[in-house]
């Protein structure tokens, strides 16, 4: 068999399967997702097949405290988005420690009723390196579920602190999550998450204090400065509320974007080539050794410079 | 009065002030503070005047899930350093959101018995824009402290997010807090917390499942690479495990540092020189306006360029 040959079959094997990818097929998802979250060589392969389509998924952040019925809710969204002859993709950040496996939120919609739905594909992140890493791989994984045709992608967090804020920042319609008595109301809504909500939901709605979590965030929700979110009332356990939840969320997605979406995957890569390229920087200057950055560190440390002042010229050191 | 005088009465009530704060005044390190938070035109003074002191304080970061009783063990670690002659200051960051006012905790423990101690300063830092500003600003704070003549600098930190994990860089001896039944014990060490703790601490330690929780926590600690965790377990009411805890501290301290804490300032101003240059970039290349990004982010989505590659050149596009 002659050299020749055999690339013409390995290319013929490849493009098989990033067809297969736009035909909705599980497993050739699963392997692009792999490809592009890793970089390997098949990277460029899927993201050609893919590159015409992007821009048609709704991408939905679905974010707020642990114990506020997050993946109960998601589960529950994803059954009206099915009902309503939706695809669904859902990215599952989980921050968690790598020792501990992360991605516990995953797991527990795999557990679900969606398991065997053809139509929901479940995808866990775990952490992974620096700040940023698991924002910038949540995005490319958006990117091959936008771009394989799933009409809506939820990216979940667990937590609420600022690293899921920028994951949060992924999505064009974001909820948060909170749920009544979460020890402190107001720490369940923290790190700004409330000033990127374009939707709060208050789940567990059946429960005594569930009128008084809706009135705080109603109140709240109308002091922020910018748009007012919406405030809602859901049981996921019973489905009570997720139909005005997945219509409030076409709404905000309609209103913002016009219906069209195209920008999204542009203003994706925009954020994710910030994240890596601002990484870059801060791993060059924590591990530069210069004596002028030492010099630089202590000229900040005596007042002589300004921080503002001090990341410049630390910028030039590594610039040259 | 000639100009000169004038200046002349200027730079001797500014050095009077200078003066006060070395001498452990509390208004005097308020103000200073306050200067250096906000790069004010008296920050110059103040950080010359605490410069050649850097490096005296042992800063310790505490940090770990809402709930664990952390502000209170916080306050119990206090007293013992008060009773052990030691002063102490605490910058208590809470990333909650502005317009909730944040800072809660630094109001819970000025509401202690430690409010009208001398020899206890706290300062709280709420939410200031980006991602890594919090960082920044509480480095800043722990150098005041720091050169002020604070013996040891306590950074306590609500939450266990990523931004978590960035601000308890600045310690030296990093202390995680948990409490047996914290919903999923799992779930309250995450976001790589327990990669960075130097101890980890079993809090309210007379609840039934403590023995349990430490013996996850040691099995965890034992399966880290690196060196091992101390796993400790108190109750912070009663104040049962409070000195083997500060006993703990002084020994990572003494361990990590052989006593010598002159770098740890540098160190500080590295980190903060670092997380700002990243910021700048961040910023920049967000808000951008040049062909040559949107022609980058599409060329990354069709996948002619790696994320690695896409960051290389969108730092060119700025270092012109």
């Amino acid at each position: 068999m002659s050299r020749k040959s055999a690339r013409t079959k390995a290319d013929a094997s490849r493009d098989d399967w990033t067809r297969r990818l736009l035909a909705g097929d599980r497993a050739a998802l699963a392997r692009a997702i792999t490809a592009v979250e890793n970089e390997t060589g098949e990277a460029r392969a899927v993201l050609r097949a893919i590159h015409p389509r992007l821009g048609h998924a709704l991408v939905v952040g679905v974010t707020g405290a642990p114990g506020a019925g997050k993946s109960t809710l998601t589960g529950a969204y994803i059954g009206e988005l099915r009902g309503r002859g939706k695809t669904v993709g859902v990215v599952a950040v989980d921050p968690s420690s790598p020792l501990t496996g992360g991605a516990l939120l995953g797991d527990r919609i795999r557990m679900t009723e969606h398991a065997a739905d053809a139509g929901v594909f479940v995808r866990s992140v775990a952490a992974r390196g620096h700040l940023g890493g698991l924002s910038r791989t949540a995005a490319r994984i958006v990117d091959v579920m936008d771009g394989a045709g799933l009409d809506v992608v939820i990216v979940e967090t667990v937590g609420a602190g600022q690293s899921e804020v920028e994951i949060a920042g992924l999505a064009e319609v974001k909820v948060v999550v909170t749920a009544p008595g979460l020890g402190d109301d107001v720490q369940a809504i923290k790190a700004g998450i409330l000033e990127i909500a374009d939707i709060l939901v208050v789940n567990k709605a059946d429960q005594p204090l569930a009128r008084r979590t809706v009135s705080q965030l109603e109140r709240m929700a109308g002091a922020r400065v910018g748009e007012r979110p919406t405030v809602l009332a859901t049981t996921a356990t019973t489905g009570e509320g997720v139909a005005a939840l997945a219509d409030a969320i076409d709404e905000s997605a309609g209103a913002k974007a016009g219906g069209d979406r195209r920008a999204s995957p542009l203003e994706r890569a925009r954020r994710l080539i910030s994240l890596a390229a601002a990484e870059r920087v801060r791993d060059a200057l924590g591990a530069i050794e210069d004596a002028r950055m030492d010099e630089l560190c202590d000229a900040l440390l005596r007042g002589d410079v300004d921080t503002a002042e001090a990341a410049r010229q630390a910028l030039a050191l590594i610039g040259e």
